[in-house]
C-alpha cells in the first residue's frame, strides 16, 4: 500500500474493538517510525449508533450501521473485523475479500468454520486475511507457526487456549473452590460472559486448535469431527486427589502428529506439575510445540482482553499495510537508527544481596548495618552463619529493600575498606 | 524470487551448517509444500576442504575456499553466514548485498558491532538482512520483535540468553557443584567450547541485547558501552544463601524503558523462585516482554544447537526466497488445504486417573482391579480414603501406567455398570 493514510474500516466497536482505538491513539508517534503512515479509523460498524461509549474510534470516524456502507465504501483500505458472530460477519468478511480489500479478523468461530472458502478466496484476489488475533489473544502463534517455524515438521502442539477455563481451573486448585464458585468469581472479573458456554464446554480452544492444525500441518481438521470435552464436570475432590499426586487439573488442547495422521482433540487433563504448562495460570495463555529441528518451543501470555488482543490485531494491520518490496529487516524505516539515549547503570532500581566476609569480632554487624544506614539502604533480611574453619571469617548475608545502585556501590566501597573486612563483597541485584 | 529453484551459497559448515544441511534434506517435502521452490546448497566455504565430514550439504553441492567464489558467483541467489568470525565474515556480506543478493546470517558479534551500517546498506540495496539463528537459537524473537509486537511500546525484555552460562548456573544450584566443576560438565557435554569466556564473561549475551534494543527500540546501543558483568566470580555458597531467600541466580540481560532513555546491562542476578523465568534450566532460554498493549509475553525454547538454530536460519531463508506479491495467509501454497487424516481419538495411549465412588463392602477393590487388569491397564498406583458421610461411598483413585483409551473406557464401562458402583467413574487423561 503506497498510500500516506491507510482507513481502516472496522467492524464491530467491542472489547477488542475499543482496545485497537486506544493503541492506535496513544502509540500513533511509535506506529509512524516503524510504517511511515498515519492508520485512521476511518468508519467504524456499530449496532446500536447512539450506545455511550468511553474511548472514541478517532476524531473523524463515520460510525455506520449498514455493513455494506463500510465494505464498499471506497476509502476504506482494510477491513477490520472484530464484530464476532458468524452469517453477518461471514458476508462482511467475503465482500471486503472480493473488493480486494485487505481483512485483519480476530474471528476463529468463523474461521473455525469456513477456513477453507476464505483462505481460498483471499488467494484468488491476493489479498491478505490475517488472524493472529483469533487464537490466544496477544501471543503471537499464528506468525510464529506461519513464518518462524515454516521449516519445522511440528511433532505435537499442547496448549492452554482459554483463559475462562483455565481461570477457573486456577481458582479451584488454588483455593479449593468448587466449581461453580469459581465460575462466578470469573463472572464477577470480567473473564467469563454472562454465558460461558464456549468458554467452559471447549468449544473456544476447539476453534482455536483448529486454527492451529491448519498452520501447523496445512490440512483442514473439520471441527465437526474433533473430539471436544469441557471443564464443566470438574470436582475439587479431583482437583485435591491429583495435587497430592503431583499433579494439577488443565483444559488442553492437542494435536500429535504420527506418520502423517493427526490425533487431536480439547480436554482436561492431569499435568504433572514440573511439566512446563503446568504453572501457567489465571487467565493466561500458553502454547508448547514441539518441531523436528527447532526441539520444544513455548509461547506464554494474555489470551484475552482489550489491550492484548488490540496489540494481535495492530501487528497484522501493519504487516498488511507495509509496503512488502523491500524486506523489512529491523522493523524500523530509518537507513541508520539513532543512538539509544542511556540511562547511567548507577540509576538503576532495585533490592539487593550482599554477603560480607568479616573477622569473627564485636561490633562487626553494627559497623556494617551503620553503613547501609548512611546510605539510606533500608535492610529487608540478614543471616549470620558461624565462623567458617581456618579463619576463613564469618559470612553476613543481607538482603535490601529497593535501593539505587549507586548508594549500594558506596555502601560497599566504605565496608570494603574496614579493617575486619577479609574479603571484598559479593553483591547481587535482586529482580521481580 | 520466482526461480523454482533456490540455490544457497553456504558460508561456513560447522554445527548450524550441518544441522541447516540435515533439515532441508529431511524436511524437503515440506518445505516445498510452502515455497514451492526446492533449496539447493549450491556451494558451501570452508577452511578445510579435506576434512572428513558426517554430513553431506548437498548431492551436488561445490566446496570453495574462497569467499570471493561464493559471492560473486552469479548462480548463488542468496548467502548464508554461518561460519562466525568478524572480518572475514564483514567483508563477505558486504559484498554480497553489494551483489544485491540477499543474506541470512547467524552472527549476532558482527551485527552487534557492525548492525548500522549493513542493515544501512542492505535498505540501499533493497535486499534482505535476516538473522533469527543470532538470537536465541529456535527462539522467535526475532520475528516477535520485528513483526508480533510492532505495534506495541516495549516497557522492557528480560531474558536469559546465554545457554552455556545458564547451564552452569543450573548445574551449580541443582548439585551444590561449584563453578570449576560445572564448567567442566558443560564443556564434557558440549554445551560450552574450549574457550568458553564468550559466555561466562556475558559478552555473548550482551551481543544478543544490543539486536534486541535495536528491534525492540529501533535504536543503535554502542555495545562498548553497555555494562557487562559474567557469572565467572559465582560460589556456590551464594547460590545456597539464595536459595534459603527464595531466589535462583541466573545470568540476566535486560533493558527498560523510562521516557524514551533505555536503562541495559548483562549481568548475574537473583530472581524470586516464582519469577516466570527463575525456572529456565540448563541449556535453554528465554525472554519474557512486556508491551503497553500485550501485557507480558514470555517465549521459550533451546538457545543453541544444530537443529534449533538450523531451524531459525532455515525460517529466514524461507521468508526471502517467497514470493511476497501476494500475502501469506496460510503459511502453505495451496488454495484449498486437504483434509486431515484423522487418528481415531480411542487409538490415544497416555498415563491415566480415575475416581470410582463404590459402596464400602469387602471385594470391591479387587473387582475392580480385576477388570482392569483384564483390559491390561497396569496400576501404578491407588488411593482408597475412609467412606463418605451420609452414603457418599468410599471414593478409590487409581493412577495407571501407559494405556490406550479405548481399553480404558471399555474397562470403566464394565465398573461402572457394577452393583456396588455409586456414580459414574471420573476419569482424566495424565499428560508428559
Amino acid at each position: 500500500m503506497k498510500k500516506k493514510v491507510i482507513n481502516l474500516g472496522l467492524a464491530g466497536f467491542g472489547t477488542v474493538g475499543t482496545g485497537l482505538a486506544r493503541i492506535i491513539q496513544e502509540n500513533s508517534d511509535w506506529i509512524n517510525r516503524r510504517l511511515g503512515k498515519e492508520l485512521k479509523i476511518q468508519k467504524v460498524l456499530v449496532r446500536d449508533p447512539g450506545k455511550k461509549r468511553s474511548v472514541i474510534p478517532g476524531p473523524e470516524t463515520a460510525i455506520v450501521t449498514d455493513p455494506q456502507d463500510l465494505v464498499h465504501d471506497p476509502q476504506v483500505d482494510m477491513v477490520v473485523e472484530l464484530m464476532g458472530g458468524l452469517e453477518t460477519a461471514h458476508s462482511l468478511i467475503k465482500s471486503a475479500l472480493k473488493e480486494k480489500k485487505h481483512v485483519v479478523t480476530a474471528n476463529k468461530a468463523l474461521l473455525a468454520e469456513k477456513g477453507n472458502e476464505l483462505f481460498a478466496l483471499a488467494q484468488e484476489q491476493g489479498v491478505g486475511l490475517y488472524y493472529e488475533a483469533s487464537v490466544a489473544g496477544g501471543i503471537p502463534i499464528v506468525q510464529t507457526l506461519k513464518e518462524s517455524l515454516s521449516g519445522d515438521r511440528i511433532r505435537s502442539l499442547t496448549g492452554i487456549l482459554n483463559g475462562t477455563a483455565n481461570f477457573i481451573l486456577s481458582e479451584m486448585t488454588r483455593k479449593g473452590q468448587d466449581f461453580e464458585t469459581a465460575l462466578q468469581a470469573a463472572k464477577d472479573l470480567g473473564y467469563a460472559e454472562a454465558d460461558p458456554s464456549l468458554d467452559i464446554d471447549g468449544l473456544d480452544a476447539a476453534h482455536k486448535l483448529v486454527l492451529l492444525i491448519r498452520l501447523a500441518y496445512g490440512v483442514d481438521y473439520p471441527l465437526n469431527i474433533l473430539p471436544v470435552q469441557g471443564i464443566s464436570g470438574a470436582s475439587s475432590m479431583d482437583i485435591a486427589m491429583a495435587a497430592e499426586f503431583g499433579c494439577t487439573l488443565k483444559l488442553i488442547a492437542q494435536v500429535r502428529e504420527k506418520s502423517g495422521h493427526l490425533q487431536a482433540g480439547v480436554f482436561p487433563a492431569l499435568l504433572p506439575n514440573d511439566h512446563i504448562l503446568a504453572k501457567v495460570e489465571g487467565p493466561y495463555n500458553s502454547i508448547l510445540i514441539d518441531g523436528n529441528a527447532v526441539g520444544q518451543v513455548m509461547l506464554y501470555g494474555q489470551g484475552a482482553g482489550d489491550l492484548p488482543t488490540g496489540s494481535a490485531v495492530l501487528a497484522d494491520i501493519l504487516a498488511l499495510a507495509r509496503d512488502n518490496a523491500v524486506p523489512n529487516n529491523t522493523g524500523f524505516l530509518e537507513k541508520v537508527l539513532p543512538r539509544a539515549e542511556v540511562i547511567r547503570p548507577e540509576l538503576a532500581v532495585s533490592r539487593h544481596y550482599f554477603r560480607f566476609t568479616a573477622q569473627d569480632k564485636p561490633g562487626v554487624l553494627a559497623a556494617v548495618a551503620g553503613v547501609m544506614s548512611e546510605h539510606n539502604i533500608s535492610i529487608a533480611q540478614v543471616v549470620q552463619r558461624e565462623s567458617q574453619p581456618q579463619g576463613g571469617g564469618v559470612p553476613i548475608v543481607f538482603l535490601t529493600h529497593k535501593a539505587q545502585a549507586e548508594a549500594v556501590h558506596k555502601a560497599l566501597g566504605e565496608i570494603d575498606r574496614f579493617d575486619f573486612t577479609i574479603a571484598p563483597a559479593v553483591h547481587y541485584r535482586i529482580l521481580g
